[in-house]
């Protein structure tokens, strides 16, 4: 019973002495890549570099609790941040002391909708989110995130703007008064990153340039030259506090938790399930959004912002040797130690060193290739992509992803409201019906039309299907059978049932009756409970083509 | 040429003497029904009853002479009004100099917006509004007709709410103080209506109810005593304007207009193709549009409101022997000469007249049966009417349209992204294969799966897909072959593609290989554009499921 609700008993009870070597490197590799990636993500979202490390000890620990994922390495992620500091900066000045409370707000309701959504099963709702829009949105997430860095890495004020345009132009402006120092320490670290994650991509290169930066400034005193510095970052746990709340700012917030849930659920979950498949255990979606709620709800109540399961250091994580959730129980721990402990090491931290650390990390999600793929593939998921990237860079992140989830779904309903269709003819030879228009020899009948529909019927395309036969009609004045072969109709609403009952009818007023070939289950449930066999007979309705000439006696 | 801009001139140059006695009766018959109903209508749109007679003149001769619709009686018409009322009312007094002149901007939008759809040749989309959409929309906007006019029945002052509890409300609470007189006129018109109706519902009552009443108030004086008239009504006939405009109220009426817009082509669509089809010829969507579209632009020069092509005066238009345009011409003709000699004799006219005459007009509409059979069909499409009528009793017309059009579309996206998903087995004396859960005396082969999918594949049921597929794997630990029919698979997207591809080589990877049985053309085409024949092999591809087993040597 208990270890229904915390599924980590399973392990915890049975724990491999053979895994405990896997779980404490990969703990402290993942710790090590947390501690700077925290404090740069914290930044990215408007936040003290602290609360960074704050979302990477808690939450870590409610998750390996209730998720269902072993290896998954929750904490604070770019795409998350980014998201953070979109929604609640219009709000209030980042860094201040409402923006804080909002964020903390804004967790709680994150966290709550996603408990709330796994709680009554309904994580089947990702799956609306189409992998071209996920890639035309993180590619555009990207641009957005590196253009944010900017003026940390040329040491000039933030232009504040939230467009891409918008913080581009101020960067353009304000670039001649750069920093030279700051610049310096910025693009070496970058380079310094860039080579590691080329040569050795599971090395912690991060922590190297932070030491090595916070070491250059200390020594020389570059901060006294005017070079920014984390400053004073408060020593020991963070402090339980209910997030401030009132209904109008619930509904401001509103959009921005919606598009957090679901873009920090699905990073997650992809991640999850990429690993579960290599070990061959089972991710369970909903189980997944119980634990990321909690997580949230934790992180809200412990002055942290929202996390997820992250992409990169879930497979550092893996690759490291992870085996159960003791990793991430350990990489907590190292964290809270450096709470502690060590504080006060990062005082000389430049904020160029952190926007490096970023940018290096995302710079790597702009996906030209997968756009350029989708387009070669089938046109119009390539431009769902494109539309998303779009809309994304020009209106913001909620409204991108949400016009592009729109489109997707569009393009799904327009095919299927424009169906394939094909008029039939027999070749003889070969026993069976083909278009007529690949088929130029098919045998045709003067008394009988003889079509395939591809596609389930519904409202929406019930039209499309009536022009189709009243076109043909005309072409074909001696027709007295409409036959329709329905095997690729896999499913009937009740408005098209009714409008075929509709169409068949004004048919028959002209002598012309309908005939159906090959039904499927389902529409044969739904026509015969519309009583269609009581109106129109049983023998409209026959096995095969073949059936239906023979039972006409065309055949 | 001209004929092709003009198609009226295709009829007028041949005009056939013999459908001249159809023609002018069907006209003035009509002409008759609509000098009651405009007035009727013009105050159910908040409007001076006048306008009612203006919108039945010009914007008639217009769709005459561009629609494609020979019947078709367009003239302002009860769901049109009720919109027009619920859009425009929250902006201005109904009356008042600014409301009657947003109604003419109003009647501008819609017309532009139906004059370029029709010109874009847009007129599909019209497809996606469906009748279980529109019977739950037109019951609750027929219930909000008869609640707007009971104060005019009851002779009391509007409470001027536009929910249709708060109408409810204000009714109830003024009831008390109703105006006797009034209230008898009100509910004998209805009762001499609602016999016509029943007896002979082709004929022309509300005249004969507008006549009498007419006489008795003028003859025993009752406005004197209360009763409220319509007064003078001007003479002469509408004058030109170009209506006023701001981008401030061109913003507010744009969803008002959408509405209008759907709602008014919908209902005059599916008029004219229901007579089109008995008169067998054909409806061009997109020239309805154009048609309609300049009739309302010539309605908003002509101090008129949004006419389109009305239900029920079609179909006496129709019946009455209505051949060509030119009965609507006469029809035209007739209000003209109303507006130029006979205004004065409406003066006397009760207001609770013209409320009866639109009550019983849209009682009518209330369609139980209609809901009743979609539920009895398929429970969603009932819910799908059941949903619209709350929502747009509750939450007005413009929102309770719109949350019916997605909930609707809701449900098809909600069916295709759980497919019917079977595994199969074989029958050996038939030569088929079928669902083991039907026939559990199918043959299974434990080396392979087979299994078939009944829906087009895309990005929201590729994860329905995934699952299914890995709960059969489980049960079946000797699997070497995943053997999918996909004769169901009307059409795959490029995300679903590139997922099965993953899916694919996962399973690889666990030494299960892929092989596919039935594939439609489109569905080769895309997977042979993604490389499939290079990657997998053309021997992944069979023509059927006889033929897959024989090719991997199990059968």
């Amino acid at each position: 019973m208990l270890q229904k609700i915390i599924p980590a008993l399973e392990w915890l009870r049975n724990y491999n002495r053979e895994d405990l070597k896997g779980d404490l490197t990969a703990g402290l590799i993942v710790a090590i890549m947390l501690v700077p990636q925290g404090m740069a993500y914290a930044m990215l979202a408007g936040l003290p570099p602290v609360v960074g490390l704050y979302a990477s000890t808690l939450p870590l620990i409610v998750y390996v609790l209730f998720g269902s994922s072993r290896q998954l390495a929750v904490g604070p992620v770019a795409m998350m941040s980014l998201l953070v500091f979109a929604g609640v900066s219009p709000l209030a000045p980042p860094g201040s002391e409402k923006y804080v409370s909002l964020v903390l707000l804004l967790s709680l309701m994150v966290g709550v909708f996603q408990f709330c959504l796994g709680l009554f099963r309904t994580g089947f709702i990702v799956n609306f989110l189409s992998h071209a829009v996920i890639s035309g949105f993180t590619s555009a997430a990207a641009i957005l995130i590196l253009l944010s860095q900017l003026h940390h890495l040329f040491g000039i004020p933030s232009s504040g703007g939230h467009s891409a345009m918008t913080v581009l132009k101020g960067v353009i402006q304000g670039m001649g008064g750069f920093h030279p120092a700051t610049l310096g320490i910025g693009l070496a670290s970058i380079m310094i990153l860039v080579i590691f994650k080329r040569k050795r991509p599971n090395f912690p290169a991060p922590i190297i340039v932070v030491a090595a930066s916070t070491l250059v400034v200390y020594f020389f005193g570059l901060d006294q030259s005017g070079v920014k510095i984390v400053g004073h970052v408060p020593k020991g746990l963070p402090s339980f506090s209910i997030p401030e709340w009132s209904v109008e700012s619930l509904e401001v917030l509103f959009p921005a938790a919606l598009t957090i849930l679901f873009i920090g659920f699905m990073e997650s979950i992809s991640i999850a399930e990429w690993v579960a498949a290599r070990e061959k255990y089972k991710i369970d979606s909903n189980r997944e959004l119980v634990g990321l709620g909690l997580a949230n709800v934790t992180a809200s109540f412990f002055s942290a912002y929202p996390v997820t399961g992250g992409f990169s250091r879930t497979a550092v994580n893996y690759q490291a040797g992870a085996k159960t959730g003791l990793a991430s129980l350990i990489t907590a721990a190292v964290i809270l130690l450096t709470l502690l402990l060590f504080t006060s090491f990062f005082y000389h931290l430049p904020h160029a060193v952190l926007a490096a650390i970023v940018a290096v990390a995302v710079a790597g999600l702009i996906d030209v290739k997968g756009a350029r793929h989708l387009l070669n593939l089938r046109k119009m998921d390539g431009w769902t992509t494109i539309l998303t990237f779009v809309a994304t860079l020009v209106l913001g992140s909620e409204k991108g992803i949400m016009i592009g989830v729109v489109f997707s779904l569009f393009v799904f309903i327009w095919r299927s409201s424009h169906p394939h269709t094909a008029e039939l003819g027999y070749l003889e030879g070969e026993d069976v019906f083909r278009n007529v228009r690949r088929f130029p020899e098919a045998k045709l009948y003067p008394e009988a039309l003889i079509l395939r529909v591809d596609a389930s019927l519904y409202f929406a395309n019930m039209a499309f299907l009536e022009d189709f036969l009243r076109g043909r009609i005309v072409e074909k004045p001696d027709v007295k059978w409409i036959i329709m072969e329905l095997s690729g109709v896999n499913d009937i609403d009740a408005v098209a049932v009714d409008r075929l009952s509709d169409i068949m009818d004004n048919y028959r007023e002209q002598g012309i009756q309908f005939v159906f070939a090959g039904m499927k289950g389902p529409v044969r449930d739904l026509v015969s409970k519309a009583g269609w066999r009581e109106k129109y007979g049983k023998q409209c309705e026959y096995l095969s083509l073949q059936h239906a000439l023979k039972g006409l006696g065309l055949m």
